[in-house]
């Protein structure tokens, strides 16, 4: 019987889904979804049930730095930056048990897997869960990542507090373990880092629907946002005639079905714009609307078919402040870059999952993720896995336990390449 | 010299102006608007300003019945049911000095000026001023004229409460004069009333526009209300593909837009439809509506085109579910009759135009007042008076004095004419 070689290696997947389930049930509340928002209750423990596992598993303690990000640092045989593998264990209201969890525990599993097997790496590893990723009453998501990619200061953080409660962030981040005083030091230095590689489930449909499993992300879409204000003029239901309304609420209804056919008329799977928030004033049955206010979230990779869809709204909001006596103001509130992920971990995913057996897959995220702030500072890569119809942040959220097999032995694969090709052998 | 008739007694406009500038000042904000919503400071001030102005004027108690409502009862020289006059001094938030009080002191101001000329009617007549003619955080408008025409008992009003303090209807009756345990006994008995007769601002800008001071109102329009509740799914802005949502909001605007449409293509002034109040769920940027929901408001006379009207929509909902993926389900949650004005009283108010040298002109009230409930009890009538621009519910409300003054003086002439045709020489 010959040696194992280290592709031979592959993780345990009961285990893995056992995980999964277990800090599954932190925040299950009665209809089935996952409540573990930022800075909650459910928050910590889940934090504490992560911090106690790492700690059983690898006989070291948990260090939480000064954004409460939980690190879990092993050392590697030679002296040299780290390979970073995780995501976040935070929630949506009512989501689901795999956004964030699952890349979370799949590391964790891949490197058990390895201590199991007795294979050490060339390179120290470092496990993290990153501190509110999703959006959050504290306003501000993928903290964590920003924080130590230095793209929040000390006085930047400050200014944050819990819209109901009113607790400060930084009381909050206190109660989870960290200390915003010191928020500085959550900076990692880029030479301490050789590489970071997250494992997401997908939440759209695309791999589902092309019989997929898995698929190495190519780059992180950019997503811009206006704030739209509609002006027109509020009057009373009865007694304005139909020709002599302003309805602002009207008028915001075309301009949002104008929004849906601009980018539809793309006809392309990497471009979404979306009206999810919609205020009516004054919001009375018996008043005409003198003022709405929307909210467009837009995703277009491609910068010049951005470009040409807000030339395109442009027009629209013309046409439709000429026809309907409205003014259509619009302010840029969010102009997030696309992201490209590192050549690099692109690569070695495509080798991981060729390892498997899969074919190399390329998709576009078109949700934001921690790995977009960490492109920053290092090679970044992330791995999704099929999310079955594509549902996500709600309790139906699922993957298939073969998939997150698959797409853990790709990503285990993937970890192998980049510690013999990085650093002293280096492939960029 | 010969001895004035009747016909020449007009009334002082100086006066009434002088009355509606002083009832103006209560409730004033800085921003030039009325604050006196129904049961606030600002209500109880009104009201004990008209009570101290009838009781100096007419040298008799003001009368509080047990909902509130203000009624200054004078004698007339035979015993017979009284002619009631007047309308409501309540306003909407920061809403004009016309709507409502113009009509409780034009009312005033013709009993003055008959007081004056010591011209003594054969009726008896009542001033009365409303008590919550307008919408309110109690969520229930013309309440004063509704429990006098018995269209709410005790038990009902009992279940009212203040939206945001929660104080109880009854407790805030109370603070008025009024007394909600014996809310029975403010019922009307028919027999004691011949007529009612209430001036108001048209609201509207049709005769603004048509270059008319004064209507006589022949009928106040429906209001049809339904609750329209698109269902779709809440899923990820940036995940979900354009081609797979089901976009509750999306969805919502064609259906907002096909209203006005099938409103619009009547071409007529007595049609109105208006989507007035929208919750969008979850109302978040980066989540696409799962459900959103509407109030419909509709104002049609002609029942033929309401059913019409509802029959497109039946169409356009279905065809609006289809290509949507969404289900659009609809309650009616109001369904008011279209109210006639007596012809009696019509005829008296054309009669009081002519009187003056104005055409008798005629048109329908698109806004709900107390006279739709009165009508359930007695011949009821209304006059309009021009709104400058159609503007009310807002500071900028104006009608001009010389206005006013033709629909005083026509209200003056309406009164003695029904004053001597009912009642003996009874003209129904």
């Amino acid at each position: 019987m010959s040696k194992p070689t280290n592709k031979n290696v592959t993780i345990h997947i009961k285990r893995l889904m056992h995980n999964i389930e277990q800090l599954g049930k932190i925040g299950l509340n009665k209809d089935g979804g996952i409540d573990r928002v930022l800075c909650s209750d459910t928050d910590l423990e889940a934090r504490n049930w992560i911090s106690r596992y790492w700690e059983q598993v690898f006989l070291k303690k948990t260090r939480v730095d000064p954004i409460a990000n939980l690190w879990m640092d092993l050392e590697g045989d030679r002296n040299l930056p780290a390979i970073v593998m995780g995501s976040h264990h935070d929630a949506v209201p009512c989501g689901g048990r795999f956004d964030g969890a699952l890349g979370v525990l799949m590391a964790t599993e891949i490197v058990e897997t390895l201590k199991d097997r007795r294979i050490r790496l060339r390179h120290p590893l470092s496990l993290v869960s990153f501190t509110g990723e999703e959006p959050n009453p504290f306003n501000i998501s993928t903290v964590g990542s920003k924080v130590i990619a230095g793209r929040l200061t000390k006085e930047d953080l400050h200014k944050y507090s819990h819209r109901e409660t009113k607790e400060l962030l930084g009381d909050a981040i206190k109660r989870m373990g960290g200390n915003l005083d010191l928020a500085e030091n959550a900076l990692i230095n880029k030479k301490n880092v050789a590489a970071f590689l997250e494992c997401h489930i997908e939440q759209g449909d695309k791999l589902d629907k092309s019989g997929l499993a898995i698929a190495t992300v190519t780059k992180i879409t950019g997503i811009y946002r206006e704030k739209i204000t509609v002006s027109g003029e509020a009057n009373h239901a009865g007694t304005t005639m139909m020709n002599s309304r302003k309805d602002a609420y009207l008028a915001a209804c075309e301009y949002s079905l104008a929004i849906e056919k601009a980018v539809k008329n793309l006809n392309s799977d990497e471009a979404t714009a979306t009206v999810g928030f919609v205020k009516v004033e004054p919001n009375e049955a018996n008043i005409i609307s003198g003022k709405t206010t929307l909210i467009m979230d837009m995703r277009i990779s491609d910068k010049v078919r951005k470009a040409g869809i807000l030339h395109k709204l442009d027009r629209e909001a013309a046409i439709i402040e000429g026809q309907r006596k409205v003014t259509i103001q619009r302010e840029v509130i969010l102009d997030q870059e696309c992201i490209p992920m590192s050549d690099t971990v692109i690569n070695a995913f495509d080798h991981g999952a060729v390892c498997i057996g899969e074919p190399a897959a390329h998709l576009v995220s078109m949700a934001g993720h921690d790995a977009a702030n960490i492109s920053m500072i290092t090679r970044t890569g992330m791995i999704f896995v099929k999310s079955v119809n594509g549902k996500s942040h709600c309790k139906e959220e699922l993957s298939y336990p073969e998939d997150i097999e698959k797409a853990a032995n790709a990503m285990l694969q993937a970890l192998l390449y980049l510690d013999k090709e990085l650093d002293g052998n280096d492939i960029i």
